[in-house]
């Protein structure tokens, strides 16, 4: 039998979300490439930014995503951007997130390759960030981020600050990039029978990471206004180790201290297989249960 | 964008379950075509049977199944062969399943061109069966094979008994086969915490069809000597319409009525993605959830 077919996954950020033909130019370097496949793509003109998903076997998506990113240098001058999200340049974040037959750490060595290639190949500095960080302090994307494109000029010559890859000067019109490796977020919201706002946000102290609660697992109460309900809403930042199931249960539990009910829960955009099947087994008891037995799992090998 | 990929499964029995070189020269035919894999094989000798997994593109599935075929035939002989399973020809049974952008009347007319190939090209007599039935007492296997190898010179040329592609003769060495169509099929079973077999045939009947149940559920009681339990097991004709959560929950709902819990669940071989997601979906009562969502789905598209 053939080797099993290893897939990454990457979600370029682009710095423009309102000249529908540069986002068009960006984007396009990912369609009709052997082993790579456009997923999907948003923009939002507030944010004046752009996110692509895009899935492939490691070495196509590799060349993509670094001619991608040159396309973006291109087209997208720092200079004159405005828009309400934090930013530090042109590609503000690339992560490689590993899908299928592939571990964090090739996802990590994918990211330095690429930061590497791209550093040398456009002059671009590169911090590198979550799983590839090269230090605790620049784990965390808000943190490489901060002073955003405007302060990086100063702040890639700190010596804290120093790029991983690339010069102490920042791109003169594209900035600064964060490329790094992390697992597939999945945007998990679980619903309440309450118009209480400060329910929700009990709730979500309970269960996020921060306030004592679940290691992966991100969490606020938000408003439903049309609906008249809260929910609680999390992104689950490892789902292999803080099951959807648990959060989900755990919400139960503590809303019935409030004598709130869950009325129902909701995935937002794209969940891997495997963390739905895990709540199928858990909630059926499935005994000496292998991914492998999933028909569509086999033929994705 | 391109079209979306279809794929169909298929998994034909051969009357050969002892013979390892001529299992391997029939097997061999579904190694190394583009557009065609070979999930699994198993034989049992005492059933002298050998079951094929296989799933692929529709042509490309088509041509290798015919080829496959071809070779069972030159290979087996039924007037020497014996075993504890019933069996009609060399090649017995050979069901089409649709797996993914592939719709029933399209494996059911998928079903028909093997049917009609296989007849012209080997003489061998073929009946239709299942959803690709002809007429209603051809949708039972059970039926269909009834009188098995030995009677079928004689079925084959009785008026209700007519193959539905090739002559009213059988092929001498490999009698008749069954072509046809189904659903995937799941064989799932949910374990009690006791030792009496009655409890698990009682429940069966409430969960299966036959008796009252649900309309795509097959159940019978069976005893797992070596741990000393009971279960019920049972064959999903079609878990799109009678969901695996359900009968999970009718179980447990009609154990209680016995002083009896579920104390877990297995599910044998393979099973279809969706069918576990679906379980997922309702316990955590996801709103407005689409299997597009799942990666996975997205990626094999």
């Amino acid at each position: 039998m053939s080797q099993k077919k290893k897939i990454v996954q990457c979600v370029p950020n682009f710095s423009e979300g309102r000249d529908l033909e540069k986002i068009e130019k960006i984007v396009h370097v990912f369609r009709g490439k052997e082993g790579v496949k456009l997923l999907d793509y948003s923009r939002d003109e507030d944010h004046n930014r752009a996110v692509v998903t895009v899935v492939g076997e490691p070495e196509a998506l590799k060349k993509a995503v670094v001619e991608a990113i040159g396309k973006a240098i291109d087209v997208i001058d720092m200079n004159k951007h405005q828009g309400q999200h934090p930013r530090m340049g042109a590609v503000d974040v690339v992560p490689f997130i590993p899908i299928k037959n592939i571990s964090m750490t090739e996802a990590v060595e994918l990211a330095k390759e690429v930061a590497k290639e791209v550093s040398e190949k456009y002059d671009l500095p590169i911090y590198l960030y979550e799983k590839a960080a090269s230090t605790p302090e620049r784990e965390n994307l808000a943190q490489v981020r901060k002073g955003q494109f405007e302060g990086m000029a100063e702040k890639v010559k700190q010596p804290d600050w120093h790029p991983d890859f690339g010069s102490k000067e920042i791109h003169p019109t594209a900035g600064v990039t964060a490329i790094g490796a992390r697992m597939p977020l999945v945007a998990y919201n679980v619903n309440l029978d309450t118009n209480k706002l400060e329910i929700a946000d009990k709730i979500a102290k309970n269960v996020r990471h921060m306030s004592g609660g679940f290691r992966y697992c991100k969490g606020i109460g938000v408003e439903l206004k049309d609906r008249g309900i809260v929910q609680v809403s999390m992104n689950m930042t490892d789902y292999t180790k803080t099951a959807l199931y648990r959060a989900f249960e755990l919400i139960r539990i503590e809303a019935k201290r409030y004598g709130v009910n869950v009325v129902g829960s909701e995935i937002i955009g794209s969940v891997p297989m495997e963390a739905l099947i895990d709540t199928a087994a858990y909630y059926l008891g499935l005994e000496d249960f292998s991914m492998e037995q999933v028909l569509e799992a086999r033929l994705m090998e």
